[in-house]
């Protein structure tokens, strides 16, 4: 995962552009099925319009002696995102209301948009900002905003149910570590291991769309199918770090996404960190708001805002590492695996089977015969309203023997 | 308000007839919006027949000296609801069979009616009735009963929303003040100051009805619409005293109505009095009536029955006071509003609204910038599930707050 | 009961043949109103098929002197349900693979049945078995399986509410008394004292079905009507021995069936015993599968499986007593009670009825005058969601004294 971290760096992700394109046919690479689709720049979704396509061929400060003291090709992050085109000559004075940097931590480059405003800029270290010379320097950016698409990706893996999990991540910060590139990487490793199972009983869909305005324009269009399909899903961010485990939940707490989440924490995690809605930051913004209402919450490491680096340069390859990558890949495998014991299953005729037809139950009834038994008390429970866990509750059974059982009638067709 | 009912006072009100359109007529003069409806005698409505139109011209016993012993026109109590004509004359004790006082309240007049039973009487204090002499007496009823009309008031106030707030009195008594006047005045000046209010939530709708069979005939007219829209409804009578506020509940006291009211009264008014259902007594026997259901509880000063004046002659002018019919008034006030601060109001977008475009949000989006997470916050709880107060409480803010923010999101259309 | 019992005893009952028809001949003497209905062997019923129908002239093991050793026309235990027919010369070990006893207990002959599997054999005593001499036997089993008819009997009592209470008993085992006749005799016994009835407010239903299948042909015809009409629902079976009544709940143990019944037992029938669902083996299975979901529960004597005589020749008209059998009947008589008393009646008015009119109110309306009270007190809660007593202790009055004001009301047409 740090590997794949590391070759999508350099890319320029924004809202739209080459550099998300790019980073989404890198994903594919990793999950062949993962689909690229697109909606066009100017469409309108719920209160918003999709941005034009930005992209930006160079960008530099030189001084009068031609020499590049500030340059987009050693870090994207010194172009505001989204900056209009611009071309002349500046005094310090007229410069510094063009530039971002960050009094408190001088060695830091900040990551700065304007995506909705028309206006341009430089970021920069405040060291980089304090020995950049009295000027007038010679300011180019190369950008242009054209009609074109907005780009996500979305993978989707069926299992025996049509209820579905959501996984959704996003693909539109530059040159950033964990608070981008953890969550994409993450998330396709887990999806690579959820293209392995043969025997799934959820269907999963994985999205990887740039932040807001990608879930907004994915819940314009699917919002009906997911009301009707999702019971649970999770927003992967700031997955990276070797900080605790952060559980953000849902508007109001509630979900069966919040439920499972806590019961996983509290039995292998009971350092993790609980967050308040209040605290909420990523696309569980959209997939919570009033009227979408969707079961999803998010499990990050360190969250956002709660780290010094989060949204400068410093959050760079070196505060990710492979050990933090795999602990969160570890929580997110866990978390299927409780889904999907946690499941409730159901018989799929009316009235009991008939078992004997099958070889299931002794055909010959004499008065002592108690052997088909055990099957015909979990079928009783097979109701779509019981879980694994609580049939084997019920029945005093271990969760495997009625996992035992359940498959066995699988095989015989009784439980889809 | 103890104008208005003074000017009331002498009118002959009862289910029908002159004095109860008078009665309506002059509240039309306070609330220039109010209709007077009206239904045919001899309607079915639910189990019950509208009776036909009683008036009175005149009524008196005069003894044989042509002296006049009781007269109608000094109280209109004096003769017994819908009594027939009469004309002749009596022997004492002839005359006693027709003759209503009560041996407890030697100086009071009982209320007598017979809305429904063909007969004819007076009321009289035992003192009138033990000086009378000893006749005969020459009595005289000039009553009619015609087929004509029952009339009623009502007044709709719009909000912003379709949902409603019922408030419904009675105009069918005669010369009483508490039981009777004290109700119609306070709801007047209850609905002269909503009718100030620009920017109301809820709508309100206030009826003046003949009791049980007035409003029978509403719900008759209306029951589908108020099932539909209705949230909550007061009955108001005996508003006129001096005592303490005292609640009578809904038939199962559990609706919106009693919740809002209980919240109320133990903050504001700690010394209430709280009845049961069982010693209801006015139109909210019609409202909770099984299969109609509506949430409607009645807010009274001293209850109906628990005063010693209550359909006798003392409850007169005296009996209420300017300051009584005060405490009246602000109480249901205060309970607009709570209502309306208790509303539950939703956002019209689905997913967050783009702020930056209607400026709310800041355009350029760098680190440290926090500054529209408060409206955020507000706004992912305007689901129509939480009140002003909820989410003052989850986001540890002032109601006031809450409203401000609220007034920003209406302005920009963006709260209906 | 116990006379019914003794002359239904020597009929060869199974699922399909003709004992099993003139069981239910029988009964509709007992039940004027008993309908037989059936259904063609070969239907699908859900997950099953109906099989042929079974039918046996004669069969024996003569020894090679020509003397009858086992005689299907001295038990029909002897023969196992549903055998082929055979004839034919077998070694006392050939014939062993076709004989099934009981070791442990060594008098009794057991009942075998093998209804889905083609097969034969004899059931006889260990000591039948071990006196059988050496052998070759001269073994015939007359018998034919054909096309034809399923039977089963349905009689329904219609009573003043569509709502309905099932009661279902089995007529599907041979010679056996207390698993076996006990429910069929108990329950004609019941439905004769509810046929006396006059004024029954819910309607019952009794099926006599073969156990299993029939109940599930059932289920497959009424299934829709079941779910929208019963309410509560019992399976009788065993309830002609002198122990203790026991209890086997419904599958979630949550109907109002299971509560009545609990509430019943606690009461009058405190030593009852308590099985859990897990101990269930009649046609609650069916009843309450998954999906199908009926609120049906049990109330057994001594239950199945619980007794050594069960499934065996000493299940026999000695086995069941006239006390046991009227033991029973009580106990279902006072639950049938129990039901009436605790039904929810409903005004059949909307808003209070006018009681003026009907003489149950007093027509002169004065001050003092509460008579009326009780009988509008007991009417605002007749709404259909409150039973006899929780009525009665919402207004501190006797059952009795509710029981009595509805009677009036009834009377009026004012309750159905």
């Amino acid at each position: 995962m740090h590997k794949w971290a590391s070759d999508l760096f350099p890319l320029n992700r924004s809202l739209t552009g080459l550099g998300t394109l790019e980073t989404l046919q890198y994903l594919q690479t990793l999950m062949p099925g993962l689909e690229i689709n697109s909606i066009d720049s100017g469409s309108k979704v719920f209160d918003w319009t999709i941005p034009k396509v930005w992209n930006i061929e160079k960008a530099f400060i030189k001084n009068m002696q031609g020499e590049i003291l500030i340059d987009f090709a050693n870090s994207n992050l010194h172009v505001m995102g989204y900056s209009n085109p611009v071309d002349g000559l500046f005094s310090r004075d007229e410069l510094l209301e063009h530039v971002h940097f960050l009094r408190e931590q001088p060695t830091a480059i900040p990551y700065v948009t304007s995506y909705y405003k028309e206006d341009w800029a430089f970021c920069m270290s405040l060291d980089q900002w304090e020995t950049l010379g009295n000027g007038p320097f010679h300011v180019l950016i190369d950008s242009h905003k054209d009609d074109g698409k907005l780009n996500y990706g979305e993978i989707f893996i069926p299992g025996s149910s049509k209820q579905e999990i959501l996984f959704s991540t996003y693909v539109c910060h530059p040159s950033m570590a964990n608070n981008e590139l953890s969550g994409p990487v993450v998330l396709a490793s887990l999806i690579q291991e959820l293209l392995k199972k043969s025997n799934l009983h959820y269907s999963y869909r994985a999205i990887f769309v740039p932040e807001t305005i990608g879930s907004l324009v994915y819940l314009d269009r699917h919002l009906t199918h997911l009301k009707d399909h999702l019971i649970a899903g999770w927003v992967l961010t700031c997955v990276g770090d070797e900080g605790p485990l952060s559980f953000i939940p849902s508007r109001l707490g509630n979900t069966y996404a919040d439920k499972v989440t806590l019961a996983l924490l509290r039995e292998l995690y009971p350092n993790f960190k609980s967050y308040s809605w209040l605290d909420r930051g990523s696309d569980e913004r959209q997939f919570c708001a009033p009227g979408v209402d969707l079961p999803v919450c998010s499990v990050t490491k360190t969250k956002y805002g709660e780290y010094s680096e989060y949204h400068t340069s410093l959050d760079d390859l070196n505060f990710i590492t492979p050990r933090g990558l795999a602990e969160s890949l570890d929580f997110y495998k866990s978390l299927v695996n409780l889904l999907e014991d946690n499941r409730t299953p159901k018989i799929n005729t009316l009235g009991e089977p008939q078992l004997g037809k099958r070889n299931l139950y002794p055909n010959t009834s004499i008065k002592s015969n108690q052997s088909a038994r055990q099957l015909l008390n979990v079928i009783s429970f097979l109701d779509g309203r019981h879980n694994i866990k609580e049939i084997a509750e019920l029945l005093s059974l271990s969760e495997n023997e009625i996992l035992e059982t359940i498959t066995v009638l699988q095989r015989n067709n009784l439980v889809s």
